[in-house]
C-alpha cells in the first residue's frame, strides 16, 4: 500500500470546518470526494487535525493509504482540476507505510489576524478580525510572554473539547504590528479545540485594557477561572504549516 | 444643497462593475439603494469613474447631492450598516457644491497583483491573477518604463471605451516582488477603459519572453498595431486612490 501525504491549502469561508459532519459540507468530505473520483473507489484521509467552521489552511496536512499506481502528479494537478476553487493540493509526497499526519507531527503554527480599521473592510472581511477599539500592542506583548512554556490550558479550551490532557508547550507567540493589521504567529507542539481564538480573545482582552497583563498568569492557576475572555471568531484564523 | 463626497471600499467579486446596468447587480445601485433608505427618496451617486466586474476598490469616490440635515457620521457608520458586507464607506466630506468626482479628479492609483505560485491559491483566488508561469522581472520593469510620460494609448483601450481622446499621462509603474506576488502600482492622470489591465498583460507577455521589452514601444506607433497582447483579468486589480 503507498501512503500519501497531501499538504493543503483552503479557504474556510464556506465550510463547516475540515472534519467530515452531519451537518453542512466540510473540506475533508470535499477532498475525499474528489479523491474517490479519481481512485475510483472511497478513500478515507487522516489529517493533522481538525480546524473550525470558517477556519483557513496554507498548510493543513493528510494522507490517505492507495493500491493504484498514478503518478505524484495526479494527487497536486490532477486532484486540483477536480476540487473547487476554495481548496487547493500544494504538494503531495511518498511517505513510509507508518507516516500518520497526526501522531508523527511535532508543532503547528498558526497565524490569526486582526484589522484595526477606523471602518469595516470588504477586502478583509473573510481572512481577518475587525476590532474597532485601539489595542495597545506593548501590553499585549507582556501579556503573550504569559503563554509560552508547557502549561496547563485547561482554560483555553473549547466546550466539547475530547483531549485526555490539556497540558500543551507554546513555544511562540509573535505579535507583528503593521498599518492597520495585527499579526499574531502563534508556535506549539499542539493545540486543544479553540485554543489559538481563546488565547487570541484574550490577548484582545489586554490591549483595550480590560484585562492587564499579568492577569493572563491567572488562567494557569488551579481551580480554572470561570472567566476566560472572549473567543475571536474563526475566520481571522489559518493555519500555517505543520511540523514532522 | 449639500455635496457629500464618499470614500468607498469594495470587494467587486459579486458585482457586476460599478456602474448600473441591465444586467447584474453594480456596486453603484447597491451604494444608491441604501443611501435612498436613508434619506427617503432616490438618489444620484456621481462617480470618480467606472470599475470592470470584478474589480475591486479601497478607494473609490463619488458624490451626491442631498437637502437632509443628517450629520456626517450618517453617511459613514449609518451607510455601512445598510450596506452589504462586501461594500464600506470609509469616510464621509462635505465639499463645495462645485465638487465632481470626475471632472476634479487629478489622478488615480491602481495595484494589480499577480500570484506566481507553482499551485493555484485558494486564499488568493479573488485578490490576485494566478500566473504559472516564470516571469523575468527585470524585463518587465524595462518595458514598464516605456509606458511613462504623456502618449496616445490606443493600442490599451478595450472594445466599447467611449473616450474622445486616447492620450493619457502615466506617472509611474512600480513592480514590487516579493516572495511568490507580484505587485504593479500604477499611477497617471487618468485611464481608457481596460487599460490597466492591457498594460499588465502586455508586461506579462514581455515576463514569459513572448515580447522583448523594447516591442512595447511599437504600441505607441501609428498605425496603432493589431495584436495588443493580453488583458489580465479583472479580479487582480484594485482602484486603491483616486487623487484630487
Amino acid at each position: 500500500m503507498r501512503n500519501i501525504k497531501l499538504i493543503i491549502e483552503y479557504d474556510g469561508t464556506a465550510y463547516a470546518g475540515w472534519q467530515v459532519q452531519p451537518n453542512g459540507v466540510t473540506v475533508q468530505e470535499t477532498l475525499e470526494r474528489s479523491l474517490a473520483q479519481m481512485l475510483g473507489g472511497p478513500v478515507r484521509l487522516h489529517s493533522s487535525g481538525r480546524t473550525d467552521a470558517g477556519v483557513h489552511a496554507m498548510g493543513m496536512v493528510a494522507a490517505f493509504k492507495t493500491e493504484k499506481n498514478l503518478p505524484l502528479r495526479a494527487f497536486s494537478d490532477g486532484l486540483n482540476s477536480l476540487l473547487p476553487r476554495d481548496i487547493a493540493v500544494r504538494g503531495a509526497e511518498e511517505m513510509p507505510a507508518t507516516f500518520h499526519p497526526r501522531f508523527d507531527a511535532v508543532g503547528k503554527h498558526y497565524r490569526y489576524t486582526i484589522f484595526t480599521g477606523r471602518y469595516r473592510s470588504p477586502l478583509q472581511r473573510l481572512y481577518a478580525w475587525h476590532c474597532r477599539r485601539s489595542l495597545d500592542v506593548a501590553a499585549m506583548r507582556r501579556a503573550a510572554g504569559h503563554f509560552v512554556g508547557e502549561k496547563d490550558f485547561a482554560a483555553f479550551r473549547g466546550a466539547g473539547c475530547a483531549a485526555k490532557t490539556t497540558v500543551r508547550r507554546v513555544e511562540a507567540v509573535d505579535i507583528a504590528a503593521a498599518g492597520e493589521f495585527l499579526q499574531l504567529d502563534v508556535r506549539g507542539n499542539g493545540f486543544l479545540k479553540q485554543m489559538v481564538r481563546m488565547m487570541v480573545g484574550t490577548l484582545v482582552e489586554v490591549g483595550t485594557g480590560r484585562l492587564a497583563p499579568d492577569d493572563v498568569r491567572r488562567f494557569f492557576e488551579t481551580p480554572v477561572p470561570a472567566a476566560k475572555g472572549v473567543t475571536a471568531p474563526s475566520h481571522g484564523l489559518c493555519l500555517v504549516e505543520v511540523y514532522y
